[in-house]
């Protein structure tokens, strides 16, 4: 039998890091987690067991912590970049670093306190080679949003399994998880982020809906549309059925007044959104 | 072998409900989980499977989502109160009440469009019996907080298993689930819930600490302090331990600059502050 | 205002502790979570943070540890009794210790090799105070069990909220939680805990069931039956509904054959069965 | 500003389905876990919300029910290859179909009694395209592992961030996510299931780890090695950390016997391993 080592990394995920900011008496803080991951010559530690070529994983950890003191934690984007550009060009073995990184954000409570906010998550997905070559993703999770008009569905194929009726009103909700491609000239990663999370929330608000991919593209578009300094965005969005409780029994109606939220099954759509002279995306969405 | 029943109780967990207030153009909405409990004559569906005294689980939904459209569901307090006492008051078996939801905040993205605050859960537990005795305790959970200065630990009990060294200086952080009983004259849950909340935040942020449970302590009097129309406090206030990485092999000081989040073990803290007067409680934290 | 202190305690939450047991070349280990919740002279600390009755929790963890290393683990609930004592007997302000562990079992795949036994988790809660007074409570979790005949549910309360129809012949599906309560004569833990898992599973798979009240019952009782070390058992089953899909649209019955298991809402019987001789139970269930 | 849509598709994720076979008194059941993904022809549906190409998610949902009332389950790669091959055969406008089933183990409790096998779960993926293309891959996820010998890490790359000593025995633990791809020829895959759990577990067992990566090639060398059906297998592997706690400070020593179990961070180790003779994957690992 002849057998090989196909495509492989590893790294160090989930480290927790909360950096804090104590210029003065008013506090600020950054609370993240990072997880890298390398690739190389990875052959020998594969086949053999030898690790010379191994930057260990407890390493990647300490250099993410040891990176946020000297250098700050500033804007996810550019923290992975720095820990991604570190570990490609200190070890020959290494070829290929993708740093992610996950942001929790937290408002103010006091000079020195802070107060979680629950919302959504902001995130990045980073990656160098030795080439020089990098990609920058960013990105949110956890936006869940809901419409309570504006939104029908109808008109779609109809087969032997069918018995959804069709609407002219329904529920629309989802939990939106975007990730967008930057260009490379993006001046401010955070500005960027303020932009399209806005873009998204008004397109999702703003679109009558007759499907939720016609959603899935507006939010795309429109995202595109208010951010050049990116050319691809891609949206999952779960469609969270919200179905109203047949009160005819009781003598009620229900126009869409109650309603029971599902957990399972869920639909889920999935897409994305490009400029029509988006570059290669490369590695940059693995 | 003789043996008996002891305390039980059956009821519809988690019913997930979601009411849309459409009085024109400007929707709004309540997104709550509602938990009802029974207990009664019940020793017949027990010892020989009868269900003559058993009101089915599904009929406690079916009555929860058909409340939501007769009365709305307004404060979660009131309407858990209103299920409550329809059990009991509805069926001679049925001896005792209880019911718990759970509420989730959304804000405001365009007239019939929101977001998710994925912030604390507002709650409230109600018993009611058929003697008319009810008690109502609300809270919240999920309140995550954190101090960057302001917080000491030292000259605490030192044993042959002590390796802590003791601190001016550390961070403190905790998930606050705070609940709250009510003496029985509280006009707005609303207005109580938001005095209540903000004493808890106002406490924790201000109070400079020596240990965690003085923390709590401060907490649940300034809640008693500020709201009149509550007899006692219970906290739950897990110690999120974040520690200052050692980044002295690497040159570095690190004065709690850079701090690793752990996630367990936890330090985790429970008490109850009341009022001397306060009213024998009953069942009302069971 | 006058407030005071009420009920409280502190402790280290879930302590990750493995225990290898290396005599000879056959390796054996014990996987467990501990808790540990300590109350005692606890006014001082609430009320000025002054912490010299407080043992930290990280001695707590500590000792854990080294408990470990000095006695080995063993049955849980010994392990668990020797920590309580220890606290109590060791610290004059501490008046009162409840320990609990939670224990995860795993398979030999080898000498020194083990695959975890995804399976129903093993509990126990220890409670020990300055008195001397002591109690065991045992347990398990996430027993998931089902029945696919031998159920019904007809029979039951009718009102103006009932749509359920009744039925001769459902799907029985829980995930058991059990505990159960030591008098004080258990020889062995680990045959204490065999002989009541196998009488839970018994009764289950055996019990004709007309509610789940009446399967909870019956496992109760068998559990007594066959353990006359322990006093008391108490259970909480939720009823994990699964319910036939309506294939009649598309031209098939569906007689249980075809079934749609649903997460929520769900039913939660909870209840308890005891000797008509059970000693008080005092703290033991806390 | 001229935008596209790129890759997409759509579907119902998360169908909650159980199977009972009542062929005689004796009972057997499946329980599954659905998900079913198709694209196509929507391009319209996307830039206008025409949804005349959209077989709902609601339709595929009551046919992943209905069938399995017509034909069982059976085999879950065979039973979303028939799913997937209708979708694609019964609708022009859908091109491809992707369908992801997780099934969960249960054991014997009795002739109609079951009892949750809560150990690692079965999985498989299934791409099917109009041009007759498909593809299988199998697999599984949650099988947690642990060694308390034969297990080393040294000889790896030293930098500045470098703090982890070399070590000659460390426990190795991890939780195996597993897939492999067919290369076509399967003739059970309930007999191939088997021998692949055996292999990777007999090889995690068996080889002396000099690194996790070691570990991980060496399962998907024995698992190509008794399985010719199969031309690839990828593996993701966390590195669960288990640390020997420090017990000097008590006077005790401890080599490798009390260890604390880390949730967080955690290394990562993801790799393929294939056939020298490996037919290009296509779409298989979408």
């Amino acid at each position: 039998m002849s057998v090989k080592l196909g495509p492989n990394r590893y790294g160090k995920a989930e480290t927790r890091l909360v950096h804090v900011v104590r210029e003065g008496p008013v506090h600020r803080i950054k609370d993240i987690t990072v997880s890298t991951s390398l690739s190389g010559d990875m052959e020998a530690v594969h086949l053999t067991g030898d690790n010379a070529s191994v930057l260990p994983t407890d390493t990647q950890k300490n250099t993410a912590y040891a990176f946020a003191r000297k250098h700050g934690v500033g804007q996810i984007e550019e923290f992975a970049q720095l820990l991604a550009r570190h570990f490609v060009s200190s070890q020959p073995s290494i070829h290929h670093a993708r740093v992610q990184i996950e942001e929790y954000a937290w408002d103010r409570a006091g000079p020195h306190s802070f107060v979680r906010d629950g919302g959504e998550v902001r995130t990045c997905v980073v990656h160098h080679d030795r080439d020089g070559r990098g990609t920058v993703v960013s990105g949110l999770t956890d936006l869940v949003v809901l419409n309570t008009a504006g939104s029908e569905f109808h008109g779609y194929l109809v087969d032997e399994y069918t018995t959804l009726p069709p609407t002219r009103d329904r529920i629309l909700a989802t939990a939106v998880t975007a990730r967008w491609r930057h260009t490379g000239g993006t001046r401010s990663y955070a500005g960027s982020y303020e932009k399209l999370r806005a873009a998204l929330l008004d397109a999702f608000a703003g679109t009558h809906s007759l499907s939720l991919q016609q959603t899935l593209y507006a939010m795309g578009e429109r995202a595109l549309s208010v951010c050049p300094e990116i050319c691809e965005v891609r949206l999952v969005m779960p469609n969270k059925h919200h179905v109203a409780v047949d009160l005819s029994p009781f003598g009620l109606d229900n126009d869409n007044v109650v309603l029971q939220a599902l957990d399972r099954p869920y639909g889920l759509i999935e897409g994305s959104v490009l400029r029509e002279d988006a570059p290669d995306a490369g590695f940059a969405w693995e």
